[in-house]
């Protein structure tokens, strides 16, 4: 740090060394500056005593919430040494130095994903919200592209059914713009983006129900309204159901009702589920046989960084059974009866490389500072129907990605996050010798967590026997889980003792300093899940009819991060830890509700 | 700084301390710890090393080009104390100390707009591009809230035709929204959020011409399409043409189309122009009495933090000649002779307390690092339009409007960017005495650089005679100006030779180490600008025929946000080394020219 920051500060200084510097050491001793460095220390502190006093201690195994845990220190470091030169990668006149490394980090996330390097592209958003709605940016263009052509160039699709417009392949389309690019403006201002929606063209959008809200969002700011958007129910792996799918896409082609996209959830964030983007693809490749075709969108925000561990040094994705060899022998998986991946998952990882465009979030899995987020489109040819110029950032002479504010949703942008990435990127390779490794922890740590739930028979408050269940064998690293006193069958009071429980695992309590263990927490309800709560509702000693009549079911949340839980010792020491301080929180909460 | 990082690392240390460090020191001395500490020394010494060689000196009065200066210390240290902890504002949760933070400078911007704090609201985005993508998703969103209301509860809005629904003031809007609260969820699912968009009920979206490219790509966003937004011709002070304004609203509503909203610019992002706020608020208020009314959003994402200048210390707008006399005496404007604000400037930046939403770029005028902009709102029930609710950050008993994530476009988001801006509103209060004293420098200094050029009678380069001249006389702080040789009467020649100067004058010619002064540059096209440069052409000795010809104009934009042409020792200093930096870039190009 030290060393980052001296070496800005004789940069400054050195830059002209005939200019005198604009403040003197004669101006530093005037009452003013002082008074004003005097003010700047003071608000400096309150600010970090009111930091101290609050905030969320991402670094402990304690904190077993959200999507958080510790930082890595060449991202932080990384991203301090750029701020202090706070360039600005919306043009590359702002930021000569940053904007190559969000270039280089784009490739990063387009190899990660298994795109061709050489056609494909990617950067950083803000977040994963901005990165979907710019996925929901391009699908909505792009299908509206073939109407425009018919429009200005109607040789080009000549024959052709207003059906048959909706349903071209993305990679037909790209061809298509290619052929136009003579008359591109002309093209484009009558697609949607000159002629504004026109739902009926562009048809439904199609998220599983365990879609994070930015879906919801999208599909309002992007003008498609939540009418056109179906939401598939889950399995009871909370994986999106693909025999709805399925049979949701047969009812609306016959109903001739266009398809603009599918997105499938690389981790879900209550669940953590991975849905089987392997069959999603499968099945849009069915239904193109019969003339049926979409986008196709993977929403990796929270688990696209774990693509890592399936990929060699050579960034190949290996075979199911040597993968297994492998993340044994290196280590990353030292639980020997650790099972994972499952087939399922694995065919969802390896998919993700048929995927039209990726959302990535650094800021989750990628462990960088706020605010990361990112996509990665397969086709760079894509980013014609969404960019941009604008005078004072088109420059002569330079390559036009580089203008990256033209090209992409967001306009300025911190340089100092590209540096962040790009230092973290540099120091864990995205294969599984680098963030493989790191991810890979954490995911058995989870799984142990799941294990050691499982595993406990009866928790004893004062007599009182309590259950403990997990949701599900997680997918990935996030293991939801509820307790229940033994013999109630009241769900309502149940909810409540859970959320009782975590309001005292949480800074609703008050200071965080005060609670052994943090966690977040969630709600399960049928309207959202239809059926697949109920097996751990039944476990955890609640009927059927319960159920049915409540509807809705409160579980903690514990997003395993922390890549700390990486032996039996350590576990078992947070372990125990954990139970005696449930155990003390059920004691306060168990006789309330009995 | 170091403070900062010890306390931190202390906090981190003593969260539990009866828990061991995770990485033990005998950890630290395994080979794979050292061999990942020399990787993290070496990437970062790498990433230091890039950063050095070519980023921009915002610090140094040499740079006049974009929007970029040095920033504010406060700022930048009260970013990186948070990004330490990496609190994430989309969830309270996830943000204790700066989510309070967050709200609190949303307080700020509120007020800074002349809004009442009690029902304004206001909060920090990524950038200005998605502070004005907001903002037309809130006026797009509320103007269909009518049509809802008349198909759940028809008997409110009784006997209003649609022109009458299309054509509500927001305030009885807001109203309505008051009245239907017990239907709500059935009310927007009925407005654009549930049905998407339908232009021709939503109508024209009317910009000037100076706007933001962010107002393309919002209304291709937002799905209302190009076809949609009415770009209104500037006057010569590249200020919107308020007759021509006047002229296209009144044959809208001849036609009876709709008009969803006006944008103002408080400061365009090519020559700083002010539009006059206060005539188009003038015009509403006209136009309501004839039944036509709209939206107004003040695109303030430049100018916005200059509205600190007419607050006193108690935050009212002072009167127009007592703040001129407030001005010199507290030393804020030190030539005796500089006339600014004009009338022009003072009653447009009055009037933008009755702008419906307001965008404010922290990363400009707020002079902290990349990535900070903002919104504010003049009315907070506005906000039901937009908001959403997920299950996992919405929590009992917190107040409803600190999960942002719900509230606004994006979802996560640095917590970090809050308190650096609210670490520079402590020490800088956003007023005369404050933020007043900073931007009122850079402004002097952007007049006194207009002053020195227009000073100029010729230019000498070897014997050969140059033109030397500015556009306006600055609103704001940006100057832009162009050369000519004397005689010369091609309009493509002269924008050769400005195009060539830029290049000597930027990155393009390598290390900025080499240029002596570093400036950005435009581009003025008759597309969009009509003749608007005409008598800059003129005065550049370019005949009107040669202008009606070519129709294009390359100027160099100089940005005067540095603050440090405080006096005219200074200035007379840096504008000496400027024309000799000049006289030796055009003798290298002239003799190409002649």
């Amino acid at each position: 740090m030290n060393e980052i920051v001296n070496e800005h500060l004789f940069w400054r200084k050195d830059f002209h060394p005939e200019d005198d510097p604009v403040i003197s050491l004669a101006n530093q001793n005037e009452k003013g500056f002082r008074e004003t460095q005097e003010t700047t220390t003071n608000v400096l502190r309150k600010l970090c005593a009111k930091l101290k006093l609050t905030s969320m201690p991402w670094h402990s195994p304690r904190y077993l919430g959200h999507m958080n845990a510790d930082i890595l220190m060449s991202a932080t470091l990384g991203y301090i040494a750029a701020m202090l030169y706070n360039p600005n990668n919306c043009a590359y006149e702002a930021s000569t130095a940053t904007t190559p490394m969000e270039l280089e980090v784009g490739k990063d996330f387009a190899r990660l994903m298994g795109f061709d390097t050489d056609i494909a592209w990617g950067h950083i958003c803000t977040d994963g919200t901005v990165a979907n709605m710019e996925a929901l940016w391009y699908a909505r263009n792009l299908s509206s592209i073939p109407f425009a052509v018919k429009k200005v160039r109607p040789k080009l699709v000549e024959g052709m059914s207003d059906w048959e417009l909706s349903n071209m392949k993305i990679a037909d389309i790209l061809d298509l713009v290619d052929k136009v690019q003579d008359v591109w403006d002309e093209v484009r201002d009558s697609s949607v983006r000159g002629t504004g929606v026109n739902q009926a063209q562009l048809g439904k959008w199609i998220v599983p129900e365990t879609k994070h809200l930015s879906w919801v969002k999208a599909v309002d700011v992007l003008g498609l309204g939540l009418d056109n958007e179906i939401n598939i129910q889950v399995d009871k792996h909370f994986r999106m159901d693909i025999k709805i799918l399925e049979q949701t896409i047969e009812d609306l082609a016959a109903k001739k009702i266009p398809i603009l996209g599918v997105v499938g959830v690389i981790g879900s964030t209550e669940e953590g589920a991975i849905d089987h983007f392997d069959k999603i693809i499968a099945l849009r490749k069915k239904f193109e046989e019969k003339g049926v075709s979409f986008y196709v969108h993977a929403d990796a925000a929270y688990g696209g960084y774990a693509r890592s561990i399936f990929l060699d040094e050579d960034n190949n994705f290996m075979p199911y059974n040597s993968l297994k060899v492998q993340l044994h022998k290196l280590n990353i998986i030292n639980q020997d009866e650790l099972d994972w991946p499952s087939q399922d998952v694995y065919n969802a990882f390896e998919a993700v490389s048929q995927a039209d465009s990726v959302t990535i979030d650094p800021h989750k899995m990628g462990y960088v500072p706020y605010a990361a987020g990112g996509i990665a489109i397969r086709d760079k040819r894509m980013v014609d129907a969404i960019s941009f110029f604008a005078a004072y950032i088109f420059e002569k002479g330079t390559d036009v990605p580089s203008l990256l504010g033209s090209y992409i949703l967001e306009g300025s942008k911190a340089g100092a996050t590209a540096a962040g990435v790009w230092a973290a990127h540099h120091v864990l390779p995205l294969n599984i010798t680098g963030y493989g490794r790191l991810i890979g922890a954490s995911i058995e740590g989870a799984q142990r967590l799941y294990d050691l739930v499982q595993s406990v028979e009866h928790f004893e408050i004062n007599g009182t026997k309590m259950r403990f269940e997990s949701l599900i064998k997680p997918d990935f690293n996030m293991v939801d889980f509820a307790f229940n006193i033994e013999g109630n069958k009241d769900l309502e009071k149940m909810n409540r003792l859970n959320l009782d429980l975590y309001n005292l695992s949480s800074y609703v309590s008050g200071p965080v300093y005060k609670d052994d263990f943090i966690t977040s927490h969630t709600k399960l309800d049928y309207e959202d899940y239809k059926d697949a709560p109920l097996e751990l509702v039944k476990r955890l000693g609640i009927p059927k009819e319960e159920w049915d009549k409540v509807h809705s079911l409160r579980v903690m949340r514990a997003c395993v991060l922390t890549p700390y839980f990486m032996n039996d010792k350590v576990t078992e020491n947070y372990w125990q830890k954990y139970v005696e301080s449930m155990k003390g929180k059920l004691e306060e909460l168990v006789p309330k509700f009995i």
